[in-house]
């Protein structure tokens, strides 16, 4: 017979799901009821108004996505897109990556601007890709590149786009709630999120938001959009400011009553205060991860808050101290990607988990374990450092 | 500033979501671990396997989507069919629909055979069609018709459709855990379900089991599934049997939890078990409707216990009742949809939410409306009713 499954109590410091929130666990256990109810249509509303906030959008069209952020970008792409268009995607990690399969499965055709990974997108190679594609409809990129720990200028890349008359997919899955994501004063057309990364919320569902723009090209579409459950006219109908919504799918009801309280928690904090409290948590690690001898891999203007890159230092088995650590301290790193696959650890300090408390302890954790694996590094100093940036 | 959401405690007797078991509940609300923790890759298998059972399949590919089961439908076909194919899609209620849909959105031309809603699928018709359309790929059909209360009898549609070296795509959204599916001796090459039926589970994941049928036709595709986060290629890489998980996207770490509870209340109660519950229980609630004079709208043989359409007596404003239902005794009861929409109710009694109290109270409940609402029906009966079927 199986057994009852109990989770081991971790410490999430990895590149996503981040520590949740207690009062967020509690919200996603209160009791079932139906996703035609008129109480769970009016707790809808109020997602949809938090969200317009966490985005700084006033787009009617910004709702919760029933599926984790890779559908969130599908539905970006697919709602988009059409057989024989072209899209130019800016790609500086895995999820540029992510963006071409999506252009491509979609019959149109994707010209890469590629930056090394590790940098942000470069703005002079998007203008000479728009330049040299005038018929392209779409400009892609990452706003936070989850597996490498940089920020671009959504801004500058979003203005760019808009003057050669494209819209803008948008990833903002690790930006929200940790960094600012502002779609209106950017002019983004489509942008996507995710739950379990600087919302402090469960993963499952990926907030999205679309332009009046974006809105006006998926109206004047010639084709449906492939996919059925991903097609933005269809989910309004569910989602929409009808006052009689229509059936399309069974919402995750309960997973929706998480993200109320994470959005709750958000607009009590403020998000300026959450932006700062990211920026000071993550220069206390900074210091700490530098008094102990290990380097930054992102530069210091791009570097995201949220999601630190470290190099791993030489000779030591950077799986091996992952594994000791989640065994021994019940703390999750995460491990590189691609081309920084072995070479990095990536250290969230994301929504709730981003606290004095954490940093403290991955510090203590880290420099422990490196000292059993006979790294080369200054001992006796992380917590130390830290503690003064935080004393400022 | 916006209130913490308090939902209201509803019994959910309709279509779905159904009542929540508060065990399940309560797994759902444990601590949140990574969805590449190696204590939650052991929970994976766990679900697998308990799944295979509930299916009863040895299908290797069987596993949750991590989206709701329109998107388990969706998974099914962009899998499956490819541009140019052709499938024969019977319909019979709301869900044949929405796979012509789908059918139509890979590029894919649907046959469709039609039988009246609340009628079963007809094999004879299924016959014809596939003889008239020898080059058709894939068979498609409902199991159990959320939106009718029927169920077609899919043993026989299957082996129809392998004679004529279809492949079969099955909806089991709302029969698995209520009524016998039996992927493997039904011969069934892609089936999907839903967690918020007869699991007893929250919405937002989908179940699905793909044979070795299916697995080589997919295999053999020569162009790639349309949808990057249904491509069963890819979530086989984080689902599959190989030690090393490769990330596709971030699962639903909660909901997975949630339904490993489920998973696991089933196996503790026995598949007969549950399905002698289903018809017990069936049976009482029909008996007491009957007595009020009511009508059933399903014949006897094809009805699914699970989801009871029932008349609504000529007269009644059926939106009323179903709002003072809701509003003054908190019980979800379904309205009609498509040709049936005010003309029926529709009462589920699914998982959890199928036991006795909520038949006495239902009855009881609807009959004291239904009075205040001057309808013609024999009052002081139903209950006693239910109880003497109860007694046998």
């Amino acid at each position: 017979m199986t057994q009852v499954f109990n989770p081991p109590v971790r410490t999430l410091m990895g590149p996503g799901p981040a520590d949740v929130n207690p009062r967020i666990l509690s919200a996603l256990a209160r009791p079932t009821i139906g996703h035609l109810d008129p109480e769970f249509v009016r707790m809808m509303d109020e997602v949809k108004r938090m969200l317009q906030s966490a985005f700084q959008t006033k787009n009617a069209l910004t709702l919760p996505i029933s599926a984790p952020g890779s559908a969130g970008m599908e539905a970006c792409f697919v709602n988009l897109l059409e057989a024989g268009d072209k899209a130019i995607v800016c790609q500086n990690g895995v999820f540029g990556g992510r963006m071409k399969e999506n252009v491509e499965r979609c019959g149109a055709t994707a010209i890469m601007v590629e930056d090394d990974w590790g940098k942000p997108v470069d703005p002079n190679k998007l203008e000479a890709a728009l330049q040299a594609n005038p018929d392209a409809k779409v400009v892609a990129f990452v706003h936070a590149e989850t597996s490498t720990g940089v920020q671009s200028d959504a801004e500058t890349l979003c203005r760019l786009a808009a003057a050669h008359d494209c819209l803008t997919i948008v990833d903002c899955v690790t930006s929200v709630g940790g960094t600012e994501v502002a779609i209106d004063r950017w002019g983004a057309d489509a942008v996507y999120s995710g739950t379990q990364k600087c919302l402090s919320c469960v993963p499952g569902i990926s907030p999205v938001s679309f332009s009046d723009k974006a809105v006006a090209a998926i109206n004047a579409r010639s084709t449906k959009v492939q996919s059925w459950f991903l097609d933005m006219g269809l989910v309004m109908g569910y989602w929409g400011e009808n006052t009689k919504r229509a059936y399309h799918h069974t919402a995750p009801v309960n997973t929706l009553y998480s993200l109320h309280e994470a959005l709750l928690i958000l607009e009590e904090e403020g998000l300026e205060n959450a932006w700062a409290r990211h920026r000071e948590h993550h220069t206390a690690l900074v210091a700490g991860l530098e008094a102990m001898g290990l380097s930054m891999v992102v530069d210091a203007d791009c570097r995201l808050p949220q999601l630190n890159v470290v190099s791993v230092p030489a000779g030591v088995d950077e799986a091996a101290v992952r594994a000791t650590l989640l065994a021994d301290y019940n703390l999750e790193i995460g491990a590189g990607l691609g081309p920084l696959a072995g070479k990095v650890w990536r250290i969230g300090l994301m929504g709730f988990a981003c606290n004095k408390t954490n940093v403290l302890f991955c510090l203590g954790s880290l420099e422990q374990v490196l000292r059993e694996q006979g790294a080369d590094i200054v001992a006796g100093s992380a917590q130390g450092a830290a503690r003064a940036a935080y004393a400022g």
